[in-house]
C-alpha cells in the first residue's frame, strides 16, 4: 500500500432498503490501489447536489453520532418503483469534485498526474479518497484550485452540450429555463461571449435582476401576468426555436412551445391548418417541478419534447469533440465557467438535517460544496 | 375552353368569419385551362375527412338550399386563436381524391395523363374539376377505378411513413394507437407482410376482433383494467421503442413511455438513476382526443414526444424515395393499401347535419366518401 494512502477512508453512501426508506450514512471502505490507467484522487471539494431519489425528505429522521450520522427518509410509493433495481445495494455518490492525485497507476498518462490537482467526473466523489480512471480525469490549469475546478465537468459540459446541441439541430438560439441557477448564469456568460440570442426564464424579480447585471438582454419572469407576450417578444426577437427547461413540471414546456409558434407564425404571415413549418423542440434536462407536464398541442406538428441528459450527448458527439470542449473549459475555469457556494460542509456536515433542508430546496443562490478532509 | 371542362363548376369551400363562425359552403368556381405541367381532373371520388378547424359541430346550423346548402358553426376561443390567418378568406377542401384527366397541358407529363384515372393529392379535391400539377398525381394500374384510388395518397403514404421513420431513427417494431381505423387495419397489413412486430392499441373489444381477424398478434385495449400489463407485456415482446399516436390527449402517450421504459429496464435488468439508455419516441400523427397530453416523466430522460405529419417527411426523404413509395402503393391499391367506405354522399350530401355528424364522430368503421358528380 502507498504511503501516500490510507487503508481505508470515509464515503458517503445511499441505501434504498426495501421497506421503502432511502438511509443516507458514512462507510469505512477500503482504498485500492489504482489499476493501470487509474489514479487515486484525494478528494478535497465535490459540488453538493441533492440525490434523496424521490424520497421524502421533509420527513427524515437522523440517527448515528456526530462522526458518523445515519439520514433516514420514506420512498413514496411513485418514487419507489423506479428505485426497484437498487434495493439492498448501498451507492458512492458524488457525480464529479477536484482534488490532488496521491497514487497513480503504471500507465504514462496515470503517471503524468501524479502530484497534480484534477477534477475528475468519476462518481462516488463524496469519498476522502477516490479511484478514477485517467480518462475521466482534467488536470486543472496552474494555480487553479480543487474548489475552482470541483464542479467543472457537469455544469460547464451541459452548457457547452447545449449551444452544440443547438448547432447540430439548427436552431440559432435558446431559451433556458431556471436561468439564474449557477448553471443558467454560466449559459449566460457563454451565450454573450459567442452572441447566441438567449431567452432567460425566471420565477423571481431578484433573479431577473441577477441576470440583467450580468447583460442579459431577454428575461422573463413566468409569474409576471404579461409573461406569455413577454416571451413572445422575445422569441420573435431571438426565433430561439429550442429551449432547455429546467422545471419539468406544469404548463412551462407548453408556454414555450405556444410562445414559439406565434413568433414562427408572425415571421410568415401565412396561415397553415397544420401550424408553421418550423421545428419547434424543448428539451426537458430537469425537474424542479416533479408534477406532470401537460401540453395543450396548439402548436402544429412541427414540435418536439423530449429528455435531455449530459451523458448521452457527450457519447454522441464523441471522445474527440469531448476534449475540445473539456480544454474550452479548463480556459474559461474561473471566468465562463467559474462556479460558486454559498457554503462549505464535511461530509458529516453533508448529512446534517438543517444542510438538507437547505440544500435540499435546491434554490437559486444556495449552493454547497462539500469538503471531505473535514472532521466535521 | 376545351369542350371537356365546363366553365364554372362546383367546390367545397370552409371559410372563418370573423365573428368566430365557421361557414360551409358550396360554390360555383370557374375552372382554368391547365397550365404546362397541370391536368385538369374531373373528381370522381374523394375520401371524407372533418374538416372542422375546431368548431363546434353540435352546434350547427343548417341554412341555404338543397343543392346549396350552408353549415355553419361557432368557434371556440381556444380554436379561434389557431385560425386568425384564416379570417375571411374561403378555402377550398380536400387533400386528395381520384378522376379522369379531362385536359392536359402542353407537357409530356401532363399529356400523357390525358383520358386515365389518376388519384392526386392536390388539395381542394372536394370540386367536380380541379386542376393539379402532375407531380402531384398517379396514374392508376389498369382496371382500378376512382373509388379504389381515391384515398391511395394520405393514408398509404402515412403507414409507409411510419415503417420509414421507424428505420430511419432506428427502431425494429411499432406501436400503433386507434389501431383497428382504416389507418390502422393498413398498417397492420404492411407490418404483417414485411414481418415488423406491431403494437396494436384500441379502446373497444369488437376492435380487437377486427385486428386478431386481420392477423394481428399484439392487441392491446386500453379499456382494460389489465391494460399496462398487458401493453408491457407486447412491448417486452416485440421491442417496440417507436409508437405513433392518433389520440394526442390524455395519458395513452405517457402509458405508452412508461411500457417502453418498464420493458427495457426487464430486458436490461441493471438499475440506473438516470433511466434506462434506451431512447422512447412517441409520435403524435392525430388529435381524437383534443385535451391535453399529460406526461408523468417516469421513464428516465431518453424519450421525446412530438408532432408527426406526412408532408415534412415526405420533404425529408426526396423526390425519388418518394416516388418508390409510391410505386410501392399502386403495387397494393387493392391489396395492402385498401381503404374501404361505408357511405357515399354527394358534395351537397356532404353538408348535410345527419351525415356531419356521423362522420364528425370520426367513428372506427364509419368512413365516407364523396361523389362530386352526384346531384343530392
Amino acid at each position: 500500500m502507498s504511503a501516500e494512502i490510507p487503508a481505508e477512508a470515509l464515503q458517503l453512501r445511499s441505501l434504498v432498503r426495501a421497506d421503502q426508506t432511502l438511509e443516507l450514512f458514512l462507510d469505512m471502505v477500503p482504498v485500492s490501489e489504482p489499476g493501470p490507467d487509474e489514479v487515486v484522487i484525494r478528494v478535497e471539494a465535490a459540488p453538493l447536489n441533492p440525490l434523496f431519489g424521490g424520497a421524502d425528505m421533509a420527513a427524515a429522521v437522523a440517527s448515528g453520532s456526530a462522526e458518523r450520522p445515519v439520514v433516514t427518509a420514506p420512498i413514496p410509493d411513485a418514487a419507489m418503483r423506479g428505485l426497484a433495481g437498487r434495493v439492498g445495494t448501498p451507492m458512492p455518490v458524488g457525480n464529479e469534485g477536484a482534488g490532488t492525485v496521491v497514487a497513480a497507476g503504471e500507465s504514462p498518462a496515470a503517471q503524468a498526474l501524479l502530484g497534480k490537482v484534477v477534477a475528475a467526473a468519476g462518481g462516488g466523489m463524496y469519498s476522502q479518497y477516490r479511484p478514477v480512471n485517467v480518462a475521466l480525469c482534467l488536470e486543472l490549469p496552474a494555480g487553479a484550485t480543487a474548489i475552482e475546478g470541483a464542479a467543472s465537468f457537469v455544469n460547464p459540459m451541459t452548457v457547452l452540450g447545449m449551444v452544440e446541441t443547438m448547432r447540430m439541430e439548427n436552431h440559432s438560439a435558446l431559451v433556458h429555463t431556471a436561468a439564474a441557477s449557477n448553471l443558467g448564469q454560466m449559459l449566460n456568460r457563454l451565450c454573450i461571449e459567442r452572441q447566441i440570442p438567449l431567452v432567460n426564464i425566471v420565477r423571481k424579480p431578484d433573479h431577473e435582476a441577477i441576470l440583467r447585471t450580468a447583460g442579459a438582454v431577454h428575461v422573463c419572469n413566468s409569474t409576471s401576468t404579461d409573461f406569455m407576450a413577454e416571451l413572445t417578444g422575445a422569441l420573435k426577437a431571438t426565433g430561439a426555436t429550442l429551449a432547455f427547461d429546467a422545471i419539468g413540471g406544469g404548463r412551462l414546456a407548453n408556454q414555450i412551445l405556444t410562445g414559439m409558434e406565434a413568433a414562427a407564425n408572425a415571421a410568415t404571415g401565412g396561415y397553415s391548418r397544420y401550424g408553421s413549418a418550423v421545428h419547434k423542440q424543448v428539451y426537458i434536462y430537469g425537474s424542479l417541478d416533479r408534477g406532470p407536464t401537460e401540453l395543450t398541442r396548439s402548436y402544429g406538428t412541427a414540435w418536439g419534447i423530449g429528455g435531455w441528459l449530459l451523458t448521452p450527448f457527450l457519447q454522441k458527439v464523441g471522445l474527440a469533440r469531448v476534449a475540445q470542449l473539456r480544454d474550452q473549459v479548463a480556459a474559461g475555469l474561473t471566468t465562463t465557467f467559474a462556479s460558486s457556494y454559498t457554503a462549505q460542509v464535511s461530509l458529516p456536515g453533508a448529512l446534517s438535517l438543517e444542510a438538507i433542508a437547505d440544500y435540499g430546496r435546491q434554490a437559486t443562490g444556495s449552493k454547497y460544496v462539500i469538503i471531505p478532509s473535514r472532521a466535521a
